[in-house]
């Protein structure tokens, strides 16, 4: 890092410095050491430090800085608000970047109800398109993740994450893109010029469809894009399916068919328990300061201390009333037999509401405790409380509840609602492969990397989410303590292990961070490469476009 | 056309010729001018003339073609069928080009049954896949067109061809392609190499997603791709809704609402009068000689006889008996004072069969048509007997009857299952706009295109299909009289009159072929075309691979 600091201060590049400043305003380019740390921070073992950071103010603003970098051969890498905890966060691949935040460039610039899409740019969050529907188009809904409200509709989408609500698949539903090209130029999907009418409501376009290029790419700058909304159904319950391990297989079979057949139509979270007790309580402090991972027993105890099945599912079912009814009753029937499922409608949700805000103004716990498992399978009031912000997200309200999951090795407790794993020193790398959607692939997978977590002395922290009625991503989460160096060794060590035992049996990580970049990917085709190779040569020919992001 | 037979016939190009024979054997390779000539057949007012059309057996002759016909910089036109009637069938933009002709590798490479999913080589019909999974997969269905029955699996959804169930959006569908580039190399998309599991599941893949450039484009020849089917449903209703011209704008809004609230889930076909009648009837032989448009009285006439309504929307229901029940009653009661709904199980459809075999043997026709009333509204027998047929259509059955209404202007009668309009000299040209999916909008597109139609004295064969909930294609047919000099040429001019308006008014078109690409794209993104430009001179550098093709 020391060496990264003396980088940017000290090497003469008045012109350079000069010629942003000049573009996006002097008070828009970050400089100083401590800033510069500060947005460099990650959760993962290893950071890279940038050489400034720069905060263009519109499409054109982001062009300059293009022409900019090109001149001078330095890498420039966009970020729309760099909340990618656990993916590299505001991280280049290496030391000495420009860092390119779009997060000023936050219009919503316009909301089509009838056809239900909203045109955003990459500065949007979440919460802030959530609260613009609320407010002005109530009918309209936006799906969102679970991670923070804080975080990028268009940059998720972008990188192809994924939410709860038949709309879930966020790259799916965008729809005509404004792309900046290391050139300066502007480029917009779908294939026609401006005052197309189907530039946001017809995918593909004509032509070949460029979009896929721009998406977990390093090709472009997507300064604007459509993303399609959902009409508020009329009705939406939210499920959950309590699991036993030995069920597990069986359940991702029978929610594939049902996802097949469209009864279950969203995005179904699966979550082992080592997972679910993260979101609901701390690391115990004396196993987070030796280092080590929960016992079998400490995590038998933790699960019979607050209900939590060995595997949780989580699901909504969506639609009319009489819709929602029929898939509720053919859902009921096929999983009968294979765990535990529990139906949550609007206002048994509700009444968990209430329940939980009179227990937090004081009402004995205990009565809350019985009256909750008045509507619910008996349940820890903790694991209870996750139930409102659930059956939020199924509806687009994004919460901060999930991210808290970050700090469970962390000893810093969180604000409700200003979460910044990053800023507060919380460990934690995502990687997930995407897996044929059946249950023994889901086994074969498990199998594979829970001796490795075992072997790196890391609990495996596992979430299968359908991604479509044929995929599901594995979603492992390592938890480590960055300031034990043992641990964080482990972590890194873990991460590559998991890394290169994915490749060798020819898994794909469904999307990357700068973790996935610094490794190398002896899985590619390398027609493909060659390929993205050819066009990056072409269109960005000094290569300062994030060079190295998705190892192109 | 006497041009080009003579610079096929006279050229010196022993070299090319016999390397291309050693490569696919010479029994591949067509040579003689007749043979030529007949796989140069077009509907459309002009036509191409091939120089040879070779046919290979596997990919990696493709390949060597690929590097033959780079070698000699000789363009090479891929078809996988060729079966795209009104859209250019066999022929290269301009005559000399070698055709490549992908039928012989017609392969079912896998059918995998708990993924549903198919992988298939280009040469495979959708009656091929059809028979195939009805002997050894008949829980799986694939969703087809309504064009011949011969026609490509694959080659459709890489032009971005629909059907009628959810599963109609083909290219949404494809999963997984292997391809051959101009260099010969073989590029797999999805990001991986070979082994991994996720192929044909994963759409999008890892990194830049690479598929959506080798649909509509000529940037590599695709020897096979994965396609998801879907799970036979348990029960399927046809839909139709009868309307009045002045029904028409209240119906797009109200389907484009229940596609997305998830209530109609396929792709709904609403066809004008005319459209219908080419489906039931032939022109009436006067107008054809004289080569005159049908008269207000003539089509209203004809809609009395055969009980036409002036728009017809023909749609499916589809998943789980209580599913289908909650859709039929939402659907029932969304349309009620839209239009006449009329709802047909498969035991009514059944019935209907009966009927028809009954009157066909020789059963009086007017209690058939008593009968026939007794299940529906009323009809004529001759409309009635396209009810099975479309009922097959939802249930993925293709059907040789819908590919009928290319002979409406023509003098020849068919067979009813060895149509092909190119060689029994139909005039037919397609052409259609993608609109957004609002009541509005479709006026406006109509309003737009039926003074046209008229000034051009040829009648409007329009039908509104939903692409998805957001976007509908206008497909417009142009039927005319080949023979009839002064026709063919109005049908000519009409097309490149709409092509000019559309543009104008910012359309795309959501297809082309040879007579698109032949007129200019005004309307194209600068920038993407670029893109493309300098992506094929990378990955082309002779430009043999269907040069001009999407205007790249």
């Amino acid at each position: 890092m020391a060496e990264s600091i003396r980088l940017a201060a000290s090497r003469p590049e008045a012109g350079v410095l000069a010629e942003l400043q000049a573009v996006v305003g002097p008070e828009h380019v970050a400089l100083d050491a401590q800033r510069l740390a500060a947005i460099s921070r990650t959760t993962e073992p290893t950071s890279t430090l940038c050489r400034y950071a720069v905060f263009p103010g519109s499409a054109s603003e982001v062009a300059q800085v293009m022409r900019i970098a090109s001149r001078y051969g330095l890498p420039v890498w966009p970020f729309s608000r760099g909340n990618n905890w656990g993916y590299g966060t505001k991280n280049a691949l290496n030391s000495g970047a420009i860092i390119l935040m779009l997060e000023r460039m936050n219009r919503i610039i316009e909301v089509n109800e009838a056809l239900a899409y909203a045109v955003v740019e990459p500065g949007v969050t979440q919460q802030q398109l959530h609260e613009y529907l609320e407010a002005h188009h109530p009918k309209l809904i936006a799906d969102c993740t679970d991670s923070t409200p804080l975080g990028s509709v268009l940059g998720n989408a972008i990188e192809r994450g994924y939410g709860y609500s038949p709309a879930g698949d966020h790259f799916a539903h965008l729809c005509g893109l404004e792309v900046v090209l290391p050139s300066g130029e502007l480029l917009r999907t779908g294939g026609a010029g401006a005052r197309c009418p189907t530039f946001h409501t017809h995918k593909w376009g004509s032509g070949p469809s460029l979009e896929g290029l721009f998406s977990q790419g390093n090709l472009g700058v997507v300064v604007s894009g459509g993303i399609w909304l959902s009409p508020r159904p009329e009705r939406i319950v939210l499920f959950t399916l309590d699991l036993e391990a030995r069920q597990l297989t069986r359940a991702v079979d029978v929610l594939h068919q049902l996802a097949l057949e469209g009864t279950v139509q969203g995005h179904v979270h699966m979550a082992n328990a080592f997972q679910t007790l993260s979101l609901i309580e701390r690391y115990p402090a004396s196993a987070r300061e030796a280092g080590r991972p929960l016992t079998a027993d400490e995590l038998a105890t933790s699960r019979r201390t607050f209900g939590i099945p060995e595997w949780n599912a989580i699901g909504g079912l969506f639609g009319t009333q009489r819709q929602v009814r029929a898939r509720r009753r053919d859902l009921a029937r096929a999983v009968r037999e294979v765990g535990t499922v529990s139906f949550f409608e609007a206002s048994q949700v509700d009444q968990v509401t209430r329940l939980l805000r009179w227990s937090a103004g004081g009402g004995p716990l205990s009565w809350v405790a019985r009256a909750i498992k008045s509507v619910m399978t008996p349940k820890d009031v903790k694991l209870v409380s996750l139930l409102p912000e659930m059956f939020g997200l199924l509806h687009g309200k994004p919460t901060w509840r999930v991210l808290q999951s970050a700090y469970f090795k962390s000893a810093v407790t969180p604000a409700p609602t200003d979460l910044d794993p990053a800023r507060d020193g919380c460990g934690l790398m995502w990687l997930a492969p995407a897996v044929p959607m059946t249950g023994a692939h889901a086994q074969t997978i498990l199998g594979l990397v829970e001796p490795l977590f075992a072997k790196f002395a890391i609990n495996l922290s596992a979430c299968l989410t359908m991604m479509s009625a044929r995929t599901v991503f594995l979603l492992l989460g390592i938890f480590f303590d960055p300031q034990n160096r043992d641990e964080r060794a482990r972590a890194d060590a873990l991460y590559g292990a998991l890394s290169s035992m994915l490749a060798e049996h020819g898994y794909q990580q469904y999307r990357g961070g700068v973790s996935a970049w610094a490794h190398g990917n002896p899985n590619r085709d390398l027609a493909g490469a060659q390929l993205l190779g050819q066009l990056k040569a072409a269109i960005d020919p000094s290569n300062v476009l994030a060079p190295g992001r998705y190892h192109t």
